[in-house]
């Protein structure tokens, strides 16, 4: 796949992603039009490992792509970061017990004053801290990674801040939500999930970087028979140089229809209906004397459970799933069985969420009357 | 994504590999039901990079996973292979210095002999031999490693052997061109490219390996928020695992389109097609004084040149290219330029070809007019 295989798709995925750093306030520097630029990548799983590819050969001045690794560099992310994290620190040969998880507050956001001191420690020890992860609304509790302080840390020792906002970051296309982003001028890298929560299809993740020389220069190969006239003038994008594999299809198209179909009004009245949703279903859980809320609810994703404990919990979302009217995840959040309910998809209404709220409360009544919650 | 996020997706995946396994007379221990499996990758290098992490894990007892790569690991392919194994050697922390391009004989396949050579001189500098790739038909040219010789050189010294037939190994599904894979039955995993040459779009790359827990337990990641019964009966598959990122697209049901629709009998019609038209094509080359045959035609990919020399070839290339009417590529063979014209598309036939014959000759009687070939 090289540009000249498919113009057009190359052109219209470097425009669209273009216009969500000006959609969601985003740094200038992650604009193609300066140093940086975006690609779609298909999760941000696969963003992850190309920022920590990219970072590892900064770090190294390119010798672990020439001679491997050699158990030198160190990564850092909250002990609340996605497990995509430690899946590319395995993948790119730095090892899992390279990967530091740093403490988190009582809002489950990194600490970064414990993060100074890990760096401190790891770089007495001889090692390279080369890394951090910093998350805009963790999978497990929507935690907001302070990316103010971990960008200026990052600044002060050298490391790469790669910024994981995989369902939060949408929400910054609204003005009054944008505060979530307080920092990401300091990331080295950042991505966000559109297929999460801007009502586009599997797969399309939004992966930008600041310097994308060095991307492309930490993943791109050119044997013979990708050589062309196109590439060598230096005037196009050859963004199988910005991913793991070499062939992509033509995903920017419907990010297109998505951004043409709902307009940035659109995108955001449904984002506000979604937050708004998930704050009403909050005070109905704070309101109720037998549930609690397990940690805040910064956006559209409420942690709560029975306070009669894991067995109960566990035993509430066993049968709601099997009713087949709705499906609940969990987590464990201060070693505590958490439920938790994500409001996001194209047509949820205030509905749907009350349905879910009454059939929760009628099953973990149903379940009391048997003596669960003895 | 889980199981339990659609049984559907992953239960009729597993279902039509197996299916591929048997069309195309596959080694038993690919199938689910064995040791195995296969897995929908987005393209062959997603599927060289699961191999290499694979093979890096088993040779280090899973060390690497834990304490990242110390330079010890040698990987070995033919001097042909295609670039996403050096890709996937970059990104794993092996380091490109330490994967042995492997010299190939008059017909560009990999020399055993120069293998176990190497393997052996590795050995004695200390190293750990870990990876073997062998390809069936190379990017560049349509070389066929020798599987059976590599493959016993790699039981000889414990070396995992990939197989890369990204776009020949459908060739299988006839029987008369089963002789492509004489010696399968020695790999670690196989790889070929339905997107390529069967008909289906891209992306669909079926990856199988012989040993399908050495990949789990290489890939596997279980945080609290991925836990299920399900997963923990150790009844289902998890993709997830199969793969770099965490989510999928139900990517088997565009396969499971294409064989019900051709059925086996009609997917052997239109492979044999394409190889009788390659071959014709082949005749028509061999048979005009001006032009040359530039490797063997095994399958359906010709390499041809003019024998006016390189900057006539690279002429009549971008003549040809720009009239629009059909688009050829183009590689190195022995540092000469040479054209290269793939037959495969679902609705290619003769009269294209012929047309496609009649131009080059056209655009080449143009060029010779002009003195190009002087």
């Amino acid at each position: 796949m090289i540009w000249a295989t498919s113009p057009a798709c190359t052109e219209l995925e470097t425009h669209v992603l273009d216009w969500l750093v000006e959609m969601m306030a985003l740094p200038e520097k992650f604009k193609s039009t300066g140093t940086g630029g975006g690609v779609i990548q298909d999760s941000a799983s696969s963003a992850a490992l190309c920022a920590v590819i990219t970072a590892r050969e900064k770090a190294t001045n390119y010798r672990s792509n020439a001679r491997g690794c050699n158990g030198e560099l160190v990564a850092y992310a909250s002990a609340q970061a996605h497990s995509s994290i430690e899946k590319a620190i395995k993948i790119a040969g730095i090892g899992s017990q390279n990967l530091r998880l740093i403490p988190v507050d009582s809002e489950f956001a990194m600490q970064p004053e414990a993060l100074e001191k890990q760096i401190t420690r790891d770089r007495e020890d001889g090692l390279l801290p080369f890394f951090v992860a910093a998350t805009v609304g963790t999978t497990s509790s929507n935690a907001m990674d302070p990316l103010k302080e971990i960008g200026e840390l990052s600044r002060k020792y050298n490391l790469w801040m790669h910024v994981d906002a995989a369902m939060s970051g949408t929400a910054a296309i609204c003005p009054e939500f944008r505060h979530i982003h307080r920092g990401v001028e300091l990331a080295d890298s950042y991505c966000f999930n559109p297929h999460k929560w801007m009502f586009t299809n599997f797969d399309c993740d939004c992966f930008y970087v600041a310097d994308r020389s060095a991307l492309i220069r930490a993943l791109s190969i050119l044997p013979e028979y990708l050589r062309n006239k196109a590439t060598e003038s230096g005037a196009v994008i050859d963004y199988r140089d910005w991913q793991i594999p070499l062939g992509r299809r033509f995903r920017s198209l419907k990010l297109w229809f998505v951004i043409r179909h709902y307009g940035i009004e659109g995108l955001r009245h449904h984002i506000r209906e979604h937050v708004s949703i998930a704050q009403e279903f909050t005070r109905w859980v704070e309101a109720d004397e037998k549930f609690e809320l397990a940690a805040p609810v910064p956006l559209n994703l409420i942690c709560f459970r029975h306070k009669a404990g894991d067995a109960f919990n566990q035993e509430l979302l066993d049968r709601l799933n099997r009713t087949g009217e709705l499906y609940l995840t969990h987590t464990r959040l201060r070693d505590r069985f958490t439920l938790r309910m994500s409001v996001g998809q194209t047509n949820t209404t205030l509905a749907h969420v009350q349905k879910a709220w009454d059939k929760i409360r009628s099953v973990a009544s149903e379940i009391e009357s048997e003596g669960w919650d003895k």
